[in-house]
């Protein structure tokens, strides 16, 4: 099927089926003997047991496999701020995904308020109910205050899988292709379109992983230099690991001689011409969805090395279900409280392992493989 | 078993099982066509229709079969304010009773804050998940104003169980006993101890029903008269329907003559002598859990007509599963925004109604009663 053929499709069954997920239980409720189990008054001797040994929660609730995917709706998929009603249907998809990938039990929670202070709050009164929470399609910059206020406050894990998720299978992409082209990541001049939360994330993990590579990021105006009177503050720390030459310009003039491209921006941004202008054997990652900053077969045509998009039906699909699922798996079963930048640059290294013999059409591994979620969730520790 | 045996089976059960509730999905992520039916690209055609028109998520999403459990912690079963971790297997138990009898899908949410204003402001910026609120185990008096101002502000039904769901079944109890014993309900005189959430609701609801009642209300202080000078705002407001006469003093004082004894308070406050002091063929509703204001046997040597209790070793277990399961069921169904005070009465009625020839051992269906959720759902409209 085409992507037109899908929303006809998805809109079909979404409305067949009434919703994607539902709750199930553990055991029956089929006799009296179960209900004063399960509820009163058993269940009183667990409240008391748990309320004096919260620590041990995880063991006499479902707290070990549950995780909150929490939405303002503020910049869901391509479509932008639709608010939390729209955003329910892509929450309860990603709670399929992490049950079908990982068996973690999702929970979708669509908010209502849209301030960093009133999310954090939102977030932090029902933290409590979850073993982990998945931060969704919310808008850069309150994205970054959002998570960064979370992981500092809450004990359990804080993911925002727009950022990392995206940026740990780029990472993975690029490491790939460095054994495909024969180059280090250290010596490559970067040029990263779109620094949003997902732009942003990967220039920061792209720096961890190798500090010497030059990165220059590039939004809606140009290239982020300190020439710029119009940066936010994410924007402005962006400055002090990118852009070491300060040079000023166009998406065009920060092109010239890249050996990497990083688009998580719009559709047909990126010319055949421009890619032209380029180092040798170029490295295209055009992830914009659903339409690429540029289509493989212009690239082909501009002898572009490696190509990546965000879509299933090219090779090379950067896709966050590729990581996120083993992450939280990880984190519920090995109880780890955060995600640090070191257990992301390791998933991003398990993933590219798990292709054995990378080629430009194969330097992701699908999806679909079953060894994804096992392998990455050894590294969560 | 006895309640000991439930409760080393309650917490062997819980640690086995690690929770008792899971997700499922409604259909599998078995191909790339599902994958790109139910999540991206597909589900973007969902979000944007569900954007445009937010009255018709519910047919969309599962918001036609959800609801939260919300509990802060500060008043579960007897044990009190033992927190949100304590809280959470008895919400994960009633989200077992939600989908067992209803079939609704009940998500445990507790809360780490206490304050009314904290509460509303958490439970309204997740209100859009959900298709319906039931309020569970928040102390009184601050879960008046927090169902208060839910109700007013939130476009989906607000329920606290705890309140209404006892008040509800007490009524459905009271309604037969009247039969049972010749009385009308409106000539009677009625003191119920316990002016906290359940006691409260309970008034009100007999009250609405029987508006010529003389209820007089107790708490651990004594009968709540206009002579008292430590009434909270709640409490000075039963003085609008209670007590018309103005009678002070202890709960034996209240309790002369008195055709009805409600009890939501503690164990073995009611001796033999002051039900010799009640009106002949007193009904008592003992409901104190897990030892009533006084034993069956006790009751039975005082000579009382008709006896219930919160247990279900004794007849006439007064179980809030008897009504919340089809009051959300007919209101998720038949998309009723508010739970009034004409769906509880109602509701008392139609579960008075089900035990076709009322006697003293069973003036209140069972639980198990698969009858009860379609037949009261049909009066939520």
């Amino acid at each position: 099927m085409n992507s037109m053929n899908y929303a006809d499709e998805a809109l079909r069954k979404h409305k067949e089926l009434k919703g994607k997920i539902g709750l199930e239980l553990k055991d029956q409720l089929d006799s009296k003997d179960k209900l004063s189990t399960y509820y009163t008054p058993g269940v009183g001797a667990v409240s008391s047991y748990v309320a004096e040994h919260p620590e041990e929660a995880r063991d006499y609730t479902w707290l070990n496999n549950v995780v909150a995917v929490i939405s303002d709706g503020s910049a869901v998929l391509g479509l932008g701020d639709i608010g939390p009603y729209g955003a329910l249907p892509v929450m309860e998809g990603k709670g399929m995904l992490f049950k079908h990938f990982a068996g973690v039990d999702a929970v979708p929670i669509v908010l209502d308020v849209h301030s960093a202070d009133e999310i954090v709050a939102a977030v932090k009164a029902i933290a409590p109910s979850f073993g982990g929470i998945n931060l969704e399609d919310i808008a850069a910059p309150i994205c970054f205050e959002v998570e960064e206020r979370l992981k500092k406050e809450l004990l359990i894990p804080v993911f925002h899988d727009d950022q990392h998720g995206t940026a740990i299978v780029v990472l993975a992409g690029l490491i790939n292709s460095m054994k495909i082209t024969g180059r280090n990541l250290n010596d490559c001049r970067i040029v990263c379109v779109g620094a949003g939360a997902a732009g942003t994330a990967i220039m920061k993990l792209i720096h961890q992983y190798a500090p010497q590579a030059e990165i220059l990021a590039v939004d809606s105006k140009g290239v982020i230099s300190s020439d710029r009177t119009d940066l936010n503050d994410e924007k402005k720390k962006l400055l002090e690991f990118t852009n070491h030459d300060n040079v000023s310009g166009s998406l065009e003039d920060g092109l010239k001689s890249a050996d990497i491209f990083i688009g998580v921006s719009k559709a047909g941004l990126l010319s055949v011409d421009m890619v032209k202008t380029m180092a040798k054997d170029p490295i295209i990652f055009a992830m914009a969805n659903p339409v690429p900053e540029i289509l493989p077969e212009e690239a082909a045509k501009a002898g572009v090395a490696i190509m990546a998009t965000g879509r299933s039906d090219f090779p090379n699909q950067v896709n966050n279900a590729i990581a996120f699922p083993g992450i939280f798996r990880g984190a519920l079963d090995n109880k780890v409280r955060d995600i640090t930048e070191e257990h992301k640059m390791k998933v991003s290294e398990v993933i590219a392992g798990l292709v054995e013999n990378p080629t430009p059409e194969e330097i992701i591994p699908s999806v679909l493989d079953e060894r994804l979620v096992p392998e990455i969730a050894k590294v969560i520790i």
